[in-house]
């Protein structure tokens, strides 16, 4: 659902001979609905994949989708129109994976990141959709910080202060007005502050007795936005009860492996964090990926340092926007679902 | 001295027609040295003023300066050449008012802001330079920081967090390669972190017994460079002892005013500091200046929020940092010490 | 009529305090309508004028404009939408000075610029609205080819060659998605090359027995969108049958005046071109103004170069392209019919 | 030679696992000599290759590059050190393709395009270097027009008017500083028009007795710089003798191949020109590559228009100026010398 987007354009991508999911039907705006998917105009780089060029785009509604007799449902919606269609599919039998903000923040909802919280997966067995289910991945930012401060955690996370240089293409095709952003600055992101600050909490919370207890550090975010294309680089500082060095604490980040990495599952990168050694890094326009074998599900961290004796550990890291913290992300919940057992 | 740079040129620009001070020589590096000022590639806007076009740029050296039997000296010297050559003069008897970092940290050494801690110009009767004394002002981006602290100074700042978005003009006329910055950011300047750290400290400590004690705050910067012409931006979170609301928080700082608007010196903005309403304000390309008679002398403040119950107030702040960052802070502190008495 | 976008808002800025008219109405979409002009989003600097602020935005309607009882009405509305409306007005008995493309490029309409072809508003006489009556000003790049042009007819123009390099502004507030034009080049914008190719030639063309003879010259025009904010930059190459020089070239539009400026119409320029010397000039962030008294109605001209022993004259010329290329156009139309009489 | 700067490197990527050729010597300016190429600050994309990490980066020095008994030299030098150094290794025996613009225009040095003018490389033979030669390909913005031109060439190309929107990456490492471009256009490159113009008109030339008779065709270039990072676009339009249609000259440049292509060289690309049929391409930031393919090495043209009944031909080309517009022209010039038997 949302196929024709830039989000919706990096499933399709990332889908593209994909060893446990196959595309059977594309969904979008009654804009696009009834025109074939090769007239996309395709914006995430190379080409519409063969598979998808032939296929119609159907309007996001439920009976289309349900006509398909599909497995599981993709959604790349903006958030206002996800919740009551996803709510729908779900209660329809569905598996819902979904990147919409809609339902984040709904109790009986996980916002999963099998890196960082694979046990949250079970949340949805509360929920009383029947067969059907849904579970979202986070917003882009927090994509990021959740993954970079998860191997922190032990070291008893008290405060984080995010502060973001966000990259036009995380507002949408037409987000964000040439006119507004060509040597400037836009320090307003509509409520991405709150996201930050409210996911990344849930997210690093514990589930138990049936819900999740958010974590107890505090989070501040401020967000603005850059003239960059792709890519979010997130200036990251986290005050520790257990203060350790820069050292130990880049070393930390760079052995962090985790559920996604053991189960081998198809779009989980070999290193979730990437430490990158040059003293101006990491990049937006240069660090994307480092190299053919990296898809855009590393995040990249650099400039790790120590502050008030250890206390304050401060970096900057790089998160592919539209992959690892969007479609990527969405993938990667359904490869653990079905790792998992939850889907078949 | 450095009349050619960025800084330089916008010295020479503050200073045509000023009612106090008057240009009589112009120095530079041995490459400028020998030309007329109008050959100089002028980019701060405008013209060159007329006084300047008919003046010989001489090098910078102290023989040169001595001949011309000048009052005081403004210094827009790169830091690595600025230090003996500023001692020199000092001891020579001039008064020099720097924007070079090289003194700055000195300990008899003021970093000066009137409007913040103009009591500090009476660390200069420390200095053992006989007639002469050097007066310094800040790094670019601690002048915005230092003014925005300066009203909440009150509630007990305990901590504060800067991330910056600097300007490309911030690091001098060739000082950013386009093949670097263009859709891009990069999350380092050299020292400027450890600058932001330790001037902001510094200039917001207590004069007593003839030496500076430090403000007892902790300040963690991070620094980045955008594609941005004028004008950096930064995101600020501060750690209040005494919380207030955003609502109060802004009013301070909308209501501020101080020394150098008491005393109606020439460069002094009517209000340091111009609180901004619209919800994704301040933007560099659009608010370093509000209008005909804002000279970019005033800081201006945005997105006030308060998070944990008013512990942490957040604000965004944008600082002209060839103007208020530095050519026209220096000459607001001549001004300033002329208006004390401390030059004739 | 069109007041909130971008060429509306240059409207209403450089119609505040003019000497000829005062707004008494302002016109806009229904989706503005109904609002205080103070809540347009102001994007072409300094402050929305006072006497604007409280100002009632209206619906663009026959009727509503008919109502306020005006002796005239300036158009900036879209292409799409002029035709009827601008029609109907004149119909009604009102003088439309128009920047809309609608009526351009009907047969008793004409597309004045009055340094150009000032005899060309005796076409209105030829309209069977009435009293009333339709003057259009051209499109935005055609604006500085026929300036530029306009002294170097005398040499026997054969071919026109321009190619471009547009500001986002051009498209209005949201024309141009940031994700298309960063770090980019769109080599294509609807409908412009027909507009030069057809507008210059009708306006450098003769006013014979009631009807205009187009330019016999040929225009090829090559058209694209830079990432540039405001200035439309143009490379122009003549090819004259009677050569002159380089120097040549560049004295006779050096020396160029015309009509507005023995007539010392309020908008017209003291020069309408102004040819720049630096070697790399002009540049549309940094010459867009020359100075405190140039409002950006005067087009640059640098580089002028000859070709083939002078059949050839080469130049670059940058025209403002929402002043000179719009209201400022239809405003200095305007003023010129009241010189000539047209208008009381 | 010049390996460390932005060709230099594009040199050393492109002849990493290279069928015919092995690198086994680097030199670059005493800035960069006596380092380990791994320290070279990499721009051109992915890693440095593994052949060149563990490589000493040698002064560029007739001795030092004699010492290592190659069999070809790569010049990557800038023009002002090219010509000595170039004439003296090809007067010690030693092939030397160039990059370089010093030689260019030499009356026994060909500009080499093997799909253009394969024929030219004849003329080394009027060289007196003895068993040296000296092979040069032609300026970045040179190699677009001439490939374009090439299957027009029979149909009476009589004037070429080229104006240009060059990438920051064509004036090297530092060659355009930020403050210059963001936001802006430059309208000078140096000596770019001329080269345009003359090696344009060199290179279509005939060879004969011995030496070259330029086309008989005009050109006149313009260029500018624009902020853009990799791909210079031009706007070409073309007076034809023999008159033909948009579709025609479309088809003929799709259609178009040649010697390189017939030899199955490997640098040559399966198709010189790729003709895109979207309305607003070919664009800087989207086409340099249509694919996993498309090593950078082809020529993307758009927007195939005619004019005066098929007189004029118009269109945009989109060149890769640090691949086709030059390390991969000179090697590519290489391999084409191997396959003609004149280096072994």
């Amino acid at each position: 659902m949302g196929a024709t987007g830039i989000v919706g354009q990096q499933f399709v991508r990332l889908l593209d001979e994909h060893p446990y999911f196959e595309v059977v039907g594309l969904t979008a705006s009654d804009r696009s609905a009834g025109k074939m998917y090769s007239s996309t105009e395709w914006v995430v780089g190379g080409q519409i994949p063969d598979m998808a060029k032939g296929l119609l785009v159907e309007e996001t509604r439920l009976e289309t989708i349900l006509r398909h007799d599909v497995d599981l449902v993709f959604s790349a919606l903006p958030g206002g129109i996800a919740y009551d269609i996803e709510a729908a599919l779900a209660r329809a039998g569905l598996p819902v994976f979904s990147n919409a903000s809609a339902h984040r923040m709904d109790r009986d909802v996980p916002i999963l990141c099998p890196e960082v919280n694979s046990q949250h997966i079970d949340l949805i067995q509360t929920q009383d959709y029947g067969e059907g289910f849904i579970v979202t991945n986070s917003n882009c930012s927090v994509s990021g910080v959740v993954l970079a401060l998860s191997p922190l955690m032990s070291y008893d996370v008290r405060d984080v202060f995010v502060t973001t240089y966000q990259a036009v293409s995380g507002a949408g095709r037409h987000g964000v007005a040439s006119l507004d952003i060509l040597s400037n600055v836009i320090p307003y992101i509509a409520k991405e502050e709150e996201k930050i600050e409210n996911e990344s909490r849930k997210m690093l919370g514990q589930l138990g007795d049936g819900m999740i207890q958010p974590a107890e550090f505090d989070v501040c975010a401020s967000c603005a936005r850059v003239p960059t294309i792709n890519g979010h680089l997130e200036s990251v500082v986290v005050r520790l009860g257990r203060p350790i060095t820069a050292q130990d604490a880049e070393e930390i980040m760079r052995q962090f492996t985790s559920v996604p990495q053991r189960l081998h599952l198809p779009t989980a990168p070999e290193r979730p964090l990437i430490v990158l050694s040059g003293s101006d890094r990491p990049q937006p326009r240069r660090d994307l990926s480092t190299g053919p074998g990296d898809t855009g599900m590393s995040v990249k961290v650099g400039r790790v340092r120590e502050k008030c004796n250890g206390e304050l550990i401060a970096f900057f890291l790089l998160v592919h926007n539209t992959i690892r913290g969007a479609a990527g992300a969405a993938i990667l919940n359904a490869e653990f679902a079905k790792a998992r057992g939850v889907i078949p």
